[in-house]
C-alpha cells in the first residue's frame, strides 16, 4: 500500500510536469532558478536543503516540508540534526508551527520506515 | 463520480448557507461586502475576478484559489491568461507557491474538463 | 464511525506523545511553555482559550481552530460568544479567513452533536 | 514634545478621516464593521480589546499594537494582564514576534507615562 | 523639499542598483523574471500593475505599495479605479490591512500632488 | 555619528533588558528556548546563524534580519556565503521580499564598513 510520502511524491512529479508542459516561459525560468538555489555553491547542497526545512516550517507548508525532509535525509542528516532544525523552526515561528511539527516528525519516520 | 471541484463547491455552498443561518449581523454585513468587491464598479468583473485569484495565491489559500480559477472561467478568461497570472502570483510569492501552483492547475485542468 | 474531529484528537494525542519521546529538552520546555500560557494567571482559563482561538482563526490554522473550539467549548463558552469571536477574526483577518470560518462553524457544529 | 504616540494617533485620526471622505462605501460599511466588532455583545468589550491586541501581535502590526495597547488600557485593563498577553502571543508566534514585543513594551510605558 | 515617495524612489533606485552590482546570477536572473511579469503578454500591463498593487496591500508590504501606486498612475489608472482596488485589498485582507490603506491613500495623495 | 544599525543594537539591548525587568516567567524562559536553540549543537553556530538569517527574510522581519547578520557575520560567513543566503531567501519568498533584499544588502555593507 502506499503511504502519504509515495503518493505526494507522484502527485509532486505528476504536476510538475504538467506545468512544465505549459510552456509558460516565466513558470519555467522560476523553476529553473529554484532549482539552481539549492546546488552547490558558496554553500554546499546539505545547509542548503535544512535552510529549505527551516524556511518551510516557519512559512507553514506541509508540502513543502515533506519534500525538504526528503532531501535532507538523502543529502546526509542524520535524526538529531533534523530534530535540532525542527526546534528551531518551532522557536522561531512559535505554537502555531506545532500542527507542522506533527507533520514533519510522522513523515520523518515514515522515511526512516521506507529506506531500511 | 465527484469530482473534488464538485465536493468543494457543495461544502462551500451548505457552510455558507449554515453560517448565513447562524444570523450574525456582522458576519451577515461582511458577507455581503465581500460578494460586493466583485460586482461591476470602476473596474470590471472579469478584472476583480483576476485579482481574486492572484490575491488567493500569493495568500496561498487552495479553496479561495479553486474558487476563482471557477469564477475566473465563467467570467471568460481564457487558459493563456489565467496561466500569465498564475506566473505573477510565482514570482510574487516564491517558490513556497509552488505546491498552490500545482493545485491551481490541476483545478484549471478539471474545469476545462467539466465544461467540454 | 469515528468523525473528523475525533481523529484529530487521536491524531494530535498520538503525534504529540511521538514529540515528547523525541526527548528534545528545546522542544519538551517549549511544549511546557506553550501549556503555561493558557494556565490560570492575571486573565482566567476562559479568556486565554477565547485568544487562542482568534489567534488560530487569524493565522489561519485549521488544526489550531479545532483544538481551541474544544477547549473553548470546555471552558463553558456558549455559541453566541464564539460566533461572536469568529466574527471577530473574520473582520480581523478579512475574507480570505472565510474558508477557515466554514471549518470552524463545522468543528463547532460537530462538538454540539457529539456533547449531546 | 510630542512622543511617537501621539504622532501616531494623530496620524491615524487624519488619515482615518482623510478615508473616509473618499466615500467609498464599501470602505465605509467596513470601517463601521470593524468599529462593530469592538462593541459590548456576547462578549464585552474589555474581552474584545484583548482580542485585538493579541491578533495584531501574532500578526506583527506595529500601528495595530500601539492602537490597542491604548484601547486596553482605556478598557481597564492592568499592566500585569497585559504583560500576560504579551507572553501569549509570543508563545503563538515565536520569536519572529520579539521586535514587536519591544515595540509592545515600549508602547505600553509611554502610555503609563503620559497618564501619569 | 523632498517628499518621502521622492526618498523611496531614489532609495529603490540606488539599492537596487547595488543588489546587481553583487553580480549574483540567481539574483540577477529573479529581477528580470520579476520585471517580465509586469511586462505585455496576454494580460496587459495596466492590469497587471493593479494586480501588483492589491498583491502588495494583502501582502501588507508599505513599500511595494508605493511603488504598484507609482506604476498604476503611470499606467493610467484613474482615482476611483484605485480606490477600488484599496477596497477590495482591505475586504480580502480584513482590518489588519487598515494601516496599510492609510499609507495607500497617503501616497497616492501624494503621487497626484507631485504630478500636478 | 551613529549609523541605524548602532541605533538597533543600542534599542534591542535596552528594551530586551526592559523585557527581562517585566519579570515574566514565560517571556524569560522563552528567551532562554530563543538563546538555546542558536547554540552548538548537532548543528554547529555557524549553521544555525544562517537558519535564522534565511527564516527571517522569508518571514519579512528587518529587525530580525538586521541582527542574524550582524550575527552571521561575527560566526564567519564571507559576503559570498551570504549573498547567496540573500538569494536563497528571494526564491523562496518572491519578489515580495525585494524590499527586505535591499535593506539586507544595506546592512550588510554597513557592517563591513563599521568592521573595516
Amino acid at each position: 500500500m502506499k503511504s502519504r510520502l509515495d503518493e505526494f511524491q507522484e502527485y509532486r512529479k505528476r504536476m510538475n510536469e504538467r506545468i512544465l508542459n505549459l510552456d509558460h516561459l516565466g513558470i519555467k525560468r522560476f523553476f529553473n532558478l529554484d532549482t539552481n538555489a539549492y546546488i552547490e555553491g558558496h554553500l554546499d547542497v546539505k545547509t542548503k536543503e535544512l535552510l529549505g526545512l527551516v524556511a518551510s516550517m516557519v512559512l507553514r507548508c506541509n508540502d513543502c516540508i515533506d519534500y525538504h525532509i526528503l532531501q535532507c535525509v538523502q543529502a546526509g542528516w542524520d535524526d538529531d540534526s533534523l530534530i535540532e532544525a525542527f526546534n528551531f523552526a518551532l522557536i522561531v515561528g512559535g505554537s502555531i508551527v506545532i500542527p507542522h511539527l506533527r507533520h514533519a516528525v510522522e513523515t520523518l519516520d515514515l522515511v526512516r520506515k521506507e529506506v531500511h
